[in-house]
């Protein structure tokens, strides 16, 4: 199983079902995964988010709105609701999550939905919304299995089933076939709520994600992180259950794969310890600084390139060096958000387009920005309007080029199978410095001599 | 409750207790919690880890054991102990933390160690043995709980409850006492093995780590990393039970703590979406790049302040700026390896000293590495073997202060309670740009003119 991304026959299947009925729309959202359908959420309007909410069961539509991103408004959708069907779903919310959605509404918003609901739930929601949410207060559960010091072994674990029936996520229980074949999970909270013939074929889930064994770990945090997932069974290619991955498993991936991206980027061996000594420190970083210098002699070949318009005009070596340096930390800029986003969740060619766009804006108009900046430095300061034009068009012209190599080159990179964290600033800012010093140089060569 | 770090104190508590008798260090291990262990661990020569090992009961341990970092060699530890107490040690541990202790191991230590464990414990850990340690399958976790999907309640239950008697970590109760005080920590399997008589208070674990409500985030989740948990109990100011914080609510903090790290790191805002539109790009970066500006300004007025030198000797001015790219490069990766070392544990005075010693070091010898380098181009190049010692001077004086700055800025940073990631590259490479002028410059003007 590939972590999931939006892609365009989602889009518009999911958009040809909402001109349709209700039952159509209904069996075509039976195909996706709740996360899923809050991913989808980002490409849809207000309306038909609020109709796919109120079409969903109130247990799948609270898994949707919960692992909506903040930013899309999660809470704004609630209180479009009908106050039955936004009960219902909050009642089926962790208490937490219900807090950290109900968090962004007006005062008053907050005050009529919580009228609205059980007020047990109500009382806890409102204590947990006293709490910072940056907080542990504002990341803890209340839902929890709690016995009594003097309780014996049948009173607690009574006591556990008891509260077992009312903890959403108590544990997840994997019902397999005759020959181990995975079919479904069930909790123990189904388990304990059911009627006494009931079967584990009837009560368990079948729509759930697995992954086989040789899936890459950086993919199963991925999988874990993006589905809200405590654990994911790992099957073998006949589908027979071979294990489980636990969420506190991957909390180490992630930091070293989290440390391996900032070591790479800033040109660090992604192995070197970071408690490590100078020795291995050496080791893991001369290699880097070797490239860097042979790429700088790259790059100061332009500058003796221009020996004789340097001679005529010292002032242009200070400025090509503001140039290249500007160059250099657009660069960075964009390479961290790329490489970031790369880390985070699979681009589709859509949306590699559209980051390589962005950025290209971003370089022009952060370079025109700065280059009126230099402009006038050079009018007012070296009184020289055409320096103050060269200045401005290779500022601008660096910045761009930053841009679309800090995006292009991660996302190239990943295309063809090599880690987009390799393209360091080291390699990217060759091509800024070799750019930042080529187009004053040139430029000056040009128009001022 | 606050992170753990090894103190001189508690090291010398654990020293002084290796002299006296086995009661009298059993009794000082017992204030400490196994991951703390292993990481004093990491200060104590071999023969003191495996009296420790032989010391402590079987569970903790196999506790001890999981936890020391890979680099540690547990392994190691392992085939210096009693084949006895090595197998006890073995079986309590996880699968796949047995497998993942044991694959590091030569061939022969690996058939050794498995010959003498339970076979069927043997069987599954060299199951395991052929899964990449990088995927699902040598991440996975064999213990699990599984119903075949054709028993009904009551069968499925009882399985539940047959089954939940051999995992190690199938919920973690909490015991509290009639005003809701935490009391300790019970697991559904301590219950269930318990005699019929025995009461909550006399099975439940006393040593557990727990949290105010106001802990940072942050620190939650160093905490969970740290100690490996699945959950921590969150509790008021008199101990009462108010919630709990679970791994999987930590997961999107780490993400975007990481994040925050990442972006600020390269000059990014720490609150700019990654999927963000350029609008918000644009105000995120242009801020910085402005600062960076003001500082390339302030670099570049000392190369105005040595114009006569430029306009003598303009072949300096591809030099320098080799040097101060260079520079910035190399506090780039000092402040990499910093920022990250201070994200994932606070750093002690005398640890904070060592790694701007360690950074000391790493830039002089970096620095006149790549300074030899100069000086030969100089030298066979442009025939100019003084050019070259003020080239070899310059380049590992830069050096020296980019590691400096590089890992002294963010310490200083983080000891005045400013994010140590706000010491972004752009600020770094002020100081690097400034020596890297000013020195080629100022001795080139001293020396060979």
């Amino acid at each position: 199983m590939q972590s999931f991304e939006i892609n365009k026959s989602d889009l518009l299947k999911i958009q040809a079902a909402l001109d349709g009925s209700d039952a159509e729309l209904k069996n075509v959202l039976q195909e996706y995964h709740s996360s899923e359908i809050a991913i989808l959420f980002e490409k849809l309007p207000v309306e038909a988010r609020e109709r796919i909410i109120n079409i969903l069961p109130a247990d799948l539509a609270s898994d949707v709105i919960s692992e909506m991103d903040e930013e899309h408004n999660p809470g704004e959708l609630l209180v479009g609701l009908h106050p039955e069907k936004r009960s219902e779903i909050i009642e089926e919310l962790d208490y937490d999550d219900a807090t950290d959605i109900i968090s962004q509404l007006t005062e008053e918003d907050q005050q009529e939905i919580l009228a609205d609901i059980d007020q047990e739930d109500a009382t806890s929601i409102r204590a947990l919304l006293n709490y910072d949410e940056e907080t542990a207060g504002g990341l803890m559960n209340t839902d929890l299995i709690k016995v009594n010091v003097n309780l014996n072994k049948k009173g607690a674990l009574d006591e556990v089933i008891r509260q077992s029936e009312e903890m959403e996520e108590f544990y997840t229980i994997y019902a397999v076939d005759n020959a181990d074949v995975l079919q479904g999970i069930v909790s123990v909270k189904d388990i304990i709520k059911a009627r006494s013939n009931s079967l584990v074929g009837e009560l368990m889930k079948t729509d759930y994600v697995y992954i086989k064994a040789d899936l890459d770990q950086e993919e199963v945090a991925k999988l874990i992180s993006q589905y809200n997932l405590t654990s994911i069974p790992v099957v073998d290619d006949n589908m027979r259950l071979l294990g489980r991955v636990t969420v506190d498993d991957i909390i180490d991936v992630m930091e070293e794969e989290n440390t391996e991206d900032i070591l790479k980027i800033a040109g660090v061996s992604e192995d070197e310890e970071l408690s490590g000594n100078w020795i291995e420190a050496v080791k893991s970083r001369l290699p880097w600084l070797i490239i860097n210098l042979a790429t700088a002699f790259l790059a100061a070949s332009i500058i003796r390139g221009f020996n004789g318009t340097l001679e005529k005009l010292t002032i242009i070596s200070a400025y090509m060096t503001i140039i290249a340096g500007m160059g250099g930390n657009t660069a960075t800029q964009a390479l961290a958000v790329t490489v970031r986003r790369i880390s985070l969740s699979d681009l589709s060619d859509k949306q590699a387009y559209n980051t390589v766009l962005k950025e290209f804006l971003v370089g022009l108009i952060n370079g025109a920005a700065n280059g009126i900046i230099v402009f006038l430095v050079a009018l007012f300061y070296d009184k020289n309007p055409m320096l103050g034009l060269v200045l401005f068009l290779a500022m601008t012209g660096n910045l761009i080029v930053a841009g679309l190599t800090g995006a292009g080159i991660p996302l190239i990179l990943k295309r063809v199978g090599i880690d987009p964290a390799v393209a360091s600033s080291i390699i990217i800012t060759t091509f800024t410095d070799c750019i930042g010093f080529f187009l004053p140089l040139w430029l000056a060569s040009k128009l001022l001599l």
